[in-house]
């Protein structure tokens, strides 16, 4: 028997307003084979990063809809130069980005005219950017990859096991069922990934851990992994909620919005757009959004960048403590994307104090550089394992593509 | 020297829109001389339940206004039968219950003229409905008891060391600013008073205990007291927030108000009043806000009333474990207000699985008779203490309004 005969190619696509992500990822050995990036679809100036066979192109054709952007990823895809492969055959199966489910969708699902219809009716509307992008996205791979079957990978899926009493906010029920508005959660595929491969990482079954697992990038959240399944998670309804982000506020009293949107004049829908868009650590440091301006700041002196930090950290470990809580106990904390994977500052703000649930962090690993592999910053003896674990969102996609098939 | 010379009767005051509560007592003993509630002031119908020397009467006056109200009291305390004082005088001091600070007052403040417009000018549009009741109780009281010695206590004052990290929101910090949209929480007075129980309970200075608070009633706040000192707290700018409560929906997500905002057709303004009124237990179970008829709900099979208590359970867990981080660790969980001091099915759920934390529960004792007093429920050898203490804001309002002369 010849292994190559079960190799399997699934382009993985992350679609958002103006941008197309992807990857060709090779099931076999889960390594990439290809991935680029379109940028200002829609928009003059529109060019697509592709890399593949070592080398990148650039493509600065006109993308005027998604249709047109993936029709220029599978010409990058068959390129003789950096092109990987030779027929549109090779592509097994499209593996599709979802932000959100609603409570339409409860895991991965093929695509068929029928979902297709719900997420076009039922689902735009709890991410008015993203899913709508999606759609467009999809029914551009199906006209050009006729017959190539597609799957829905949901931001929200991993979440679903929440029980009903972390889920639900404290409102009317009837509203809820009516609704459906309640905490779906986000960055699922990546707290899957790294609670997956921590149990691996530190020789144990999923079963066997209590792990809260911090996604922290641009959007942050925080899960709680219990014995493999996530039990809760510190998003929301939208990815609005939980700790402060980037430009994000995270959690704030509801009757606070509605005070500051009568002092500022704001409308209910602008005021959602400043909680999304001006606050976070920008607002609170008045510097940037990114951790690493941020730490520059606060080197240089700048009282409001170390606020901004402290305030990130701070809100960061009140969610490790309340998911150490609710879990019983707690037997890993994982730190993955941007921030948590390379802000040592954070990790340690995150991890100072906890000595009382076991958690002894090696400061000069934390300092440590990011080989880009798993790494075990936990000092000797510490009973709870602190680890970063670069994320692959991707590859969850692409595994969870290949399963449904 | 006489001790008696040194008896200090002071009268504590708690004005709603259009009740009045009040108790006079005295300082030497901490007794209750005389207490009693004005209720329907300015709506037909209106009474007062006086009690004193062991007997209670009932007025059914008119009280079209506090200052009718409040010369009510006065007689009650004078009357031949209920009455305690013999004359005006020997009200020592008069210390109003004020729900709301903002960031104009730090402590326990005299009332001046000065002091009562900044009360009147700023902050009544951050406790629309008690902070104007207070200062209309106020110049009633000024005009009947002139000369008399009249202190502001603020729910909010022991809440005011906070550090910033944990009173601040994600928000543009210029607007925090221009705004004082901010963190404030409630039931200071009350959280003040168990925490120091608690300690005086366990023999030890309240600067050696780690403390989570669980002032848990018809609105429902828990704090992290460290040291002796609020360092962070569940409600925020408004009562509306943390946990949810009796018809309060607790924390929720922004974006998911503006949603449900849209989709029920109701204003920003609305939104706060559903969520403050139509909302918590009320709304999950559909039966009631009383906590006595979920459990009966549930007892009969009910499976929202047992969701309602369960979510408030998991909620209440939830901010113990974030608070147990936040202070590096636990001494001391202490439960009190009406729910706290008698629903054992929610002290049983916000324990239950806090042992790897150091607690371990009793269950014979949980379920034991409220006897009044200061109750340990925790099991033998329990590291963490867990305490049943009958709050007493009235007493801690006194004794603020007799340190303050």
């Amino acid at each position: 028997m010849q292994k190559e005969q079960f190799t399997m190619k699934i382009l993985v696509i992350n679609a958002g307003s103006s941008s197309l992500k992807y990857q060709l990822i090779d099931m076999q050995t889960e390594g990439v084979i290809a991935k680029g990036g379109c940028e200002r679809i829609g928009i003059p100036g529109s060019v697509l990063k592709a890399k593949g066979n070592g080398k990148e192109k650039v493509y600065n054709n006109d993308m005027p809809s998604h249709k047109v952007a993936i029709e220029l990823v599978l010409e990058a895809l068959h390129d003789d130069e950096i092109g990987v492969i030779k027929s549109m055959k090779e592509i097994d199966a499209v593996g599709h980005r979802i932000v959100a489910s609603g409570e339409y969708f409860k895991k991965t699902t093929l695509v068929t005219p029928e979902v297709l219809k719900t997420l076009e009716e039922k689902t735009f509307e709890l991410a008015p950017l993203h899913n709508p992008a999606a759609a467009t996205a999809i029914r551009a791979c199906m006209e050009v990859m006729p017959g190539t079957p597609m799957a829905l990978v949901f931001d929200s899926s991993f979440h679903q096991t929440m029980p009903e009493k972390a889920y639900l906010y404290g409102i009317d029920y009837d509203d809820y069922k009516k609704y459906g508005v309640r905490k779906f959660g986000a960055h699922g595929t990546s707290h899957k990934f790294v609670s997956q491969e921590a149990a691996k990482f530190l020789g144990k079954k999923p079963e066997e851990l209590k792990i809260v697992t911090c996604h922290l990038g641009n959007g942050s959240s925080i899960s709680a992994v219990d014995g493999g399944v996530c039990v809760d998670t510190s998003m929301g309804f939208t990815p609005l909620a939980g700790v402060l982000m980037g430009t994000r506020s995270g959690d704030i009293d509801a009757s606070a919005v509605e005070f500051l949107a009568r002092k500022k004049g704001l409308s209910h829908a602008d005021m959602v757009t400043y909680l999304n868009k001006k606050c976070g650590v920008a607002g609170i440091s008045g510097v940037s959004s990114d951790f690493r301006d941020l730490e520059a700041g606060m080197e240089k002196g700048n009282e409001r960048c170390k606020l901004a930090l402290d305030m990130f950290n701070y809100q960061t470990k009140r969610f490790v403590g309340a998911y150490a809580a609710v879990m019983g106990g707690l037997d890993c904390i994982v730190f993955t994307a941007g921030i948590g994977e390379n802000t040592p500052y954070v990790r340690a703000g995150v991890c100072e104090g906890l000595e009382f649930l076991g958690v002894k962090l090696d400061l000069e690993k934390n300092e440590g550089k990011n080989d880009g592999g798993i790494r075990d910053i936990s000092a000797a003896g510490s009973r709870v394992k602190v680890l970063v674990i670069p994320t692959n969102e991707e590859l969850v996609i692409a595994r969870e593509t290949a399963e449904l098939l």
